[in-house]
């Protein structure tokens, strides 16, 4: 079996978590030995040559990557013509429908206790970005559309129950520790008190496929009271499903909880394509820090996540493990309260593995 | 002068924290004597009588009360064909166009410092609920308008810049406590980095009206990063500008962080109507309890805030001192870790007006 990684490094501390994430693999035990294509893209390729994901990186995943590991990219802090995220394209491009955001604090070190899975749809809600401007005698009105189909609601509902069977898997083997109750739970999240159509449609997808999981609970909130409870009381949440933008945000108020946005992972996964991802943007105000002081953790957790996807599950958890231990350590970056720089927590966590 | 408000305590809750505020407005010196209109609105009503927002309720409104107060409305659990919340359609049928809502920890109580207020868009977004839904060979597809407009965005940034304003006066005469550092400073919040149409317009506008303002400061960020800063860094946020859903949002995670919904107030304010509305829900968990435990201090606060928004302010001031004293004093219901009952409570603020 090879193991072919694209890496595309984007913008600004992308450049420099990415090749934590590369050092990682390259190191850990139990894996076919891995490959690596540097690929393009981001807003700095754009301002370069006019074109933010060019068709090269993406004929490169299709045809020539086994996976593929994503680090940042900035988003200008005013409308350029012409420009659109790559990230968002990429995942439609390639259809990885499921954005997998687990946010876990480390036993014996965190004093929160925090073991939830954000699922969140990646293709469509408002990112269909089909936009549209018109002048009236009253100024301009902007439209956006909002696209919830059963047929992605029911995918990404399938993975939620899936990650609900195999995080409790985990609990179990764990014996309970960090308050875990009992059978495995997912927690639709919407807004069809408003919303009835087009969140109606999500959560009675969700639930059409709950059918099939009878061991599963399932319960469902409000996406504003869940942000309220992700705060008051995170330790009763375990698998949550989004639609897309919901997701977005829940999963950046879920990194809040553990302390750092440079710890969170996530994949972007589709039927036969996995994508790491760091959920961290591209940090400009830090990124041209010499030494590098960004975080590479959640880049490491993403290149683990990816590894477990593709059903590489003990390397995956060496890779955690080694990297909780250096959270134990204190052996982290400033995000952190630490005084390593990212090559120096990089090392710590390869001594480890 | 005469005072008469409109009194929608809805379902649940509403109906006991609603007569709290009305009791507080009675007693409290420094405004026209008041009369009350009790009027229909919400769930329970639609299941007697098949309408949700009764006509009488909004021609009253219009015709014959100075000012409203809403009490709360309960989202079924499941669709419920002609259902539509009446919260949703009062804002817009009134063109209550923002929906104010100041989040403050209490000085000397609370360990966090957190004095911000969120200026939610109140009419458009996806709450123009424009929804359809087709069937095709891949099964259903539901699609929502989001409309944010340059009318609707300009006089939400304007009302944003006003009450920044405002809060910076009463920052300065409170003597910088709470680490207000000097200049009014509104943030704008959106997503143009994947909606750059939509929360480009919205950005824009707001920025246009800035330049009215030249003494407050103009930052922003993205919605997502808002909700992770809002975890990080409370302190440092003040004045928020958002399109409705973010708003929505943003609002309960901010109520969060003072410890209950049960204390966040806010008004939904128009031209020429204000209605107060307790920023939590209807509560049916403890809406039948026998004394009422509902947290009455998000309907006083929110009856102190529309008289504000009318122009009562030292009489405004006068209940908010009431009630900070009430929760300086333990005097609290059991969201709060207090023992009191929701009329217990009442009279505790009613003694110290
Ligand atoms: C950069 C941006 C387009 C992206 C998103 O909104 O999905 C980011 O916030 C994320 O969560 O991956
Ligand atoms: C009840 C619901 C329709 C309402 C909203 O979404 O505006 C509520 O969440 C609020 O914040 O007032």
């Amino acid at each position: 079996k090879v193991l072919k990684i694209g890496m595309i490094a984007g913008d600004g501390i992308g450049r420099q978590v990415l090749p934590a994430a590369q050092r990682v693999l390259e190191a850990v035990p139990g894996i076919p030995k891995p490959t690596f294509v540097q690929l393009d893209a981001g807003f700095e390729h754009f301002q370069k040559t006019g074109t933010a994901l060019p068709r090269e990186t993406v004929a490169a995943l299709k045809s020539d990557c086994t996976a593929a590991m994503f680090g940042a990219v900035s988003s200008p802090s005013h409308k350029v013509e012409g420009y659109s995220s790559p990230i968002v394209a990429l995942r439609k491009e390639m259809d990885l429908y499921a954005n997998v955001r687990p946010v876990k604090s480390v036993e014996n070190h965190d004093a929160r206790m925090v073991d939830m899975t954000i699922v969140r749809e990646n293709t469509e809600c408002l990112y269909v970005k089909q936009e549209q401007i018109e002048e009236t005698p009253q100024g301009r009105v902007a439209r956006a559309t909002r696209q919830i189909s059963e047929r992605a609601s029911t995918r990404i509902g399938r993975m939620a129950f899936e990650i609900a069977l195999a995080a409790a898997e985990v609990k179990k083997q764990r014996g309970g520790s960090y308050g875990w109750t009992g059978a495995p739970t997912v927690t639709v999240v919407h807004k069809s008190n408003v919303l009835s159509i087009t969140d109606g449609l999500f959560r009675e997808s969700v639930r059409a496929v709950a059918k099939e999981y009878p061991n599963v609970e399932v319960n469902e909130q409000i996406v504003d009271s869940l942000v309220y409870r992700l705060f008051r009381e995170p330790e009763k949440l375990s698998t949550l499903v989004c639609p897309n933008l919901y997701g977005d945000i829940v999963s950046d108020g879920a990194a809040a909880l553990v302390g750092s946005l440079g710890l969170v992972p996530s994949v972007n996964v589709g039927d036969s394509f996995i994508m790491g991802e760091p959920v961290h943007g591209s940090a400009p105000d830090i990124a041209d820090r010499v030494p590098s002081i960004a975080n590479p953790i959640a880049s490491i957790r993403s290149a683990a996540l990816m590894l477990e996807f593709m059903g590489y599950v003990e390397p995956a958890a060496k890779i955690y493990d080694a990297v909780d231990d250096a959270i134990r350590a204190g052996k982290v970056t400033p995000d952190l309260g630490g005084q390593m720089s990212t090559d120096e927590v990089t090392e710590e966590v390869l001594k480890k593995l």
